[in-house]
């Protein structure tokens, strides 16, 4: 058996390992475009920023050691310029003398990838504009910067690369400008979850312009001007394009395979395509969200990977399936951490599948012990059955391992009062012995017993102000005193009990706390007085975070659906 | 509605909250023999050795705060001394004068923990002699090493509380020996995964003495003499008594309660006790192993939480029910995260529940990426369906989240399959693509395929020295002249296929690499030519920390039972 692999990164390179592991006797061609394989993708931006010093640690496997260890043969820089599928033939292209030639194959696995977005705007070709995709992108763009020492960058897009890149930039000493198109960075969080990570960028020091397209580039002798809609421009020294990836299919198409989402390879569950003998794996396929049921575009390393061992099973008389994926993901920046999961608002809105939502505010381990930091968890779930379906976290050491928690129990179908039973472990350097994740089933769990209802922020430009309504602050003197809602009564929960002849009983409530848990408390204590009580989800701190934001001024990124 | 709780501590202090959120009308008295309620009972070593400052944070709720916030009538030092069932009352001692009150109940809690085992020896009541369980004992010896200045300390036990309060005393200067009774560390460990731990004490330059009992103690002037087994005799300035704890039942036992294994109270899953309107949650009841269905006591925070809330749920009209706990259990001793989750090998054998296993060495994040250390995971698993039973992980940062992945999946009753497919959070600085919970997976994976067949260190004294098997190192040259098991050919295993020939076909092949990653390479080589072929599990990394820790000599604290 002869296996021909185009593209020899993640996907490619973990489906030749597990061919020869399964087949010692079948031929293995890897044709890579790069002169690097199966490189650190994601380490590239901490190349940049010095966080990794070695060429080296980004480019572990080698050719040679491909060979020598799975006897593979790596062709780097050889273009696979055409597939014959009748023929089953590539023609391939030597790049260093453009010579062609012809390789036949028995299975063909297509691994070419995603390549970064670069619109046709005027000046986009510049030498001062950079992407960073590849080892070559990272040398190019680090040789740049040894050279001309730049003072200030503007980075393009406010994902991963983009606010990776400005990290690793600032860690150098340039001031950095992001420019994000929409009004949020990171749209794997809601808007709501993106406003913290706004404000510490700020804190951070980095500039950030949303809401902003970038029409053109005009290069000076000594810089590069970023230009925006009405007229405004950004002067820096480099520029850093980072908004988005599109995948990489054009030799997919000409060869006819069926094409899907945004120019993806169609394959099936078993990772073959629609032409016979062909699979494709990678940033380039489409797929199923594992809980939307959806075709989507994932181009994450982890699904990568383990498409490339599942078209390997399969090519090798297996029968292995690609069950979808959930869109994982994780952010280090600076020291926060920014991770999602599953479903959020836009894409639960987008599948038309009903959801409520809770935010949580919890310790990363026990309060009394040193360096306890909150984060933020807003949990997507279905009103119905309970059942987990997304999780957005920002917040700061111990993300990570609440991300990954939610990411398993959404695989398992877990719903709120799984997430209640969870045992996690605890002592108090990790955790506390009421987890984060515990602590937002049990919020779930009183919404859907009905203990208690909520309300939003997107919500609040709704409440009357006829005086039919009661907005109430619970918190302490001194927190109120400090900043609350407008137009909030305030009886602190200690001694609402002795209060409560001073709220109307034929209104509704709407009460607010700092974080939320006070706030439950005293609707518990209003709705069996018989009160008619709303739980601010959030609370004043999540209220404050989205009001410095200007969220409460602008319509959010997406449309906010939950009714009063 | 009157509810009396006894013990004010994690279960009890859960259960009166959730009571008061529930029921605004219920009276609700906690009676609470020590001095302090719902105190940070696993913070108590990290006072002891400065990490935490204030007394205040151990101690965040008090009677007063509890009644402002749930009108919860807290009583501490008030003892519950004999319970009356048939007439729904409680004497209650009060501790200040020792003058006696009835109280009655609707509903009674018990939630009256675990005490330090104190065995009869000799000298066991000595003032130099602690035991840490309360916030009284916490200041009595917090006050004792700032009065004495102490510069040895005998610690007994080498559990969570003994290698906490090792650390944290180790921290303020002192000489440490810790005395363990039994061959290893930390139970929850089996012993090869406990031998990384031994080293690491070692290296932290705190005295391991295993396999010494302790016959008693002799207070002198100036110090205090821990006496051992065959006349050995440890001198210091103070002992700690570490050795376990056992349930607090004579109340229980006296009123007539059904008991069970260690004296515990005997409850079903909605926390009812044998007696009418009588519950009791956390340390002292006996609870269902969530894995082997097997009663046994888990004297741990986050089951006494849960327990608290679901009493609470019941007598309120509810219908909630414990499903079991898992053990789920971390350590953190100095830089080092020893966690554990579900069976280990001990516990699957009691409970004749069949087992295999794997055991996996894993970095935490892209090794690429500054900071990387890896971790040994011990994944046990059923061999027929692959479902995962338990883990156990020794190693430094990420240990916590993935035993809390690997606790969450044993929960779902996830297969080695479901763990392959997990997706997780990956950026370099929290992960690799494929996490180590998904290695794991992949290895277990590649058992249950028949894709490779593995044998373990307990299996080498088996092994035949007459020529009859082959042992072969496939590890670098270096490496092997570093150490090498002995009477292993070397092969490097980026060339054993041009060193076939020199490999006897009629003979079983037994292949070790570093961490048994090579190895299995090299295995998938061998068995495609046709041998058969052995992968040693955890590679010779793990075998010379079993080896250095004389493993090889001494029966180890189980016995092995997986067969060649």
């Amino acid at each position: 058996m002869k296996v021909v692999i185009i593209g020899g990164v993640a996907g490619g390179a973990t489906a030749a390992a597990r061919l020869r592991r399964l087949n010692e006797e079948a031929q293995i061609i890897i044709l890579e475009r790069g002169g690097y394989i199966s490189y650190a993708n994601c380490g590239l931006p901490y190349y940049i920023g010095g966080e990794i010093t070695e060429k080296n640690a980004l480019t572990l496997q080698t050719p040679q050691s491909f060979f020598a260890r799975f006897r593979i043969d790596v062709r780097v820089k050889n273009e696979a310029v055409q597939i014959l599928p009748d023929e089953k033939k590539v023609i391939v292209r030597r790049l260093d003398d453009g010579s062609e030639y012809e390789e036949t194959y028995d299975k063909l696995i297509l691994s070419p990838g995603a390549k970064p977005v670069k619109p046709p705007l005027p000046g986009i070709d510049g030498k001062r504009i950079f992407t960073l995709r590849s080892v070559e992108d990272t040398f190019l763009l680090d040789e740049f910067i040894k050279r001309e020492r730049p003072k200030r960058a503007v980075v393009i897009g406010g994902g991963f690369i983009g606010l990776e890149m400005a990290e690793n930039l600032k860690n150098l000493g340039l001031e950095i400008t992001v420019v994000e198109r929409l009004n949020q960075v990171m749209t794997p969080l809601d808007y709501d979850m993106a406003c913290s990570v706004h404000g510490y960028l700020q804190k951070k020091g980095i500039r950030l312009l949303r809401s902003k397209a970038v029409t053109g580039f005009e290069e000076q002798e000594h810089g590069i001007s970023t230009l925006l809609e009405a007229g405004e421009a950004v002067e820096a020294d480099l520029v850093v394009l980072a908004i988005g990836v599109a995948p990489e299919t054009a030799l997919a198409e000409k060869a006819g395979l069926e094409l899907g989402a945004r120019g993806s390879i169609v394959v099936n569950d078993r990772m073959e395509t629609s032409v016979p003998d062909i699979y494709a794996v990678g940033d380039a396929v489409e797929l199923v969200h594992y809980v939307s049921g959806r075709k989507t575009l994932i181009p994450l390393a982890g699904p990568a990977n383990k498409q490339g061992r599942i078209a390997a099973d399969n090519i090798c008389g297996g029968d292995s399936h690609f069950r979808g994926a959930q869109g994982t993901s994780v952010l280090k920046l600076f020291d926060m951490t920014v991770a999602a999961t599953g479903l959020n608002e836009a894409a639960a809105k987008a599948a038309e599948i009903p959801f409520d939502k809770v935010v949580t505010f919890s310790p990363n381990h026990a309060t009394y012990y040193p360096g306890a930091s909150n984060m933020t968890i807003k949990t997507l779930f279905d009103p119905g059955s309970g059942k987990i379906l997304g999780a957005q976290i920002v917040g700061f050491d111990g993300v990570d391992k609440r991300i990954d928690v939610l990411a398993t129990a959404i695989r398992a179908e877990m719903t709120a009062a799984d997430l209640e039973e969870l045992e996690l472990a605890y002592a108090p350097p990790f955790s506390s012995a009421k987890d984060p994740v515990n602590m937002a089933g049990f919020v779930i769990g009183n919404i859907l017993a009905g203990r208690v209802k909520q309300y939003h922020w997107h919500d609040l430009k709704s409440l009357p102000n006829d005086g039919s309504v009661i907005r109430l602050d619970v918190r302490t003197d001194a927190e109120y005193q400090a900043g609350h809602m407008e137009g909030t009564v305030h009886i602190p929960v200690d001694v609402l009990r002795e209060h409560l002849g001073e709220l109307d009983r034929s209104k509704p409530i709407y009460v607010n706390c700092q974080s939320g848990l006070r706030s439950y408390i005293a609707c518990r204590i209003l709705a069996q007085h018989g009160y008619d009580c709303y739980n601010f989800s959030g609370g004043y701190r999540f209220y404050q975070l989205i009001e410095h934001d200007g969220g409460f001024d602008e319509a959010p990124a997406y449309p906010c659906g939950v009714k009063l």
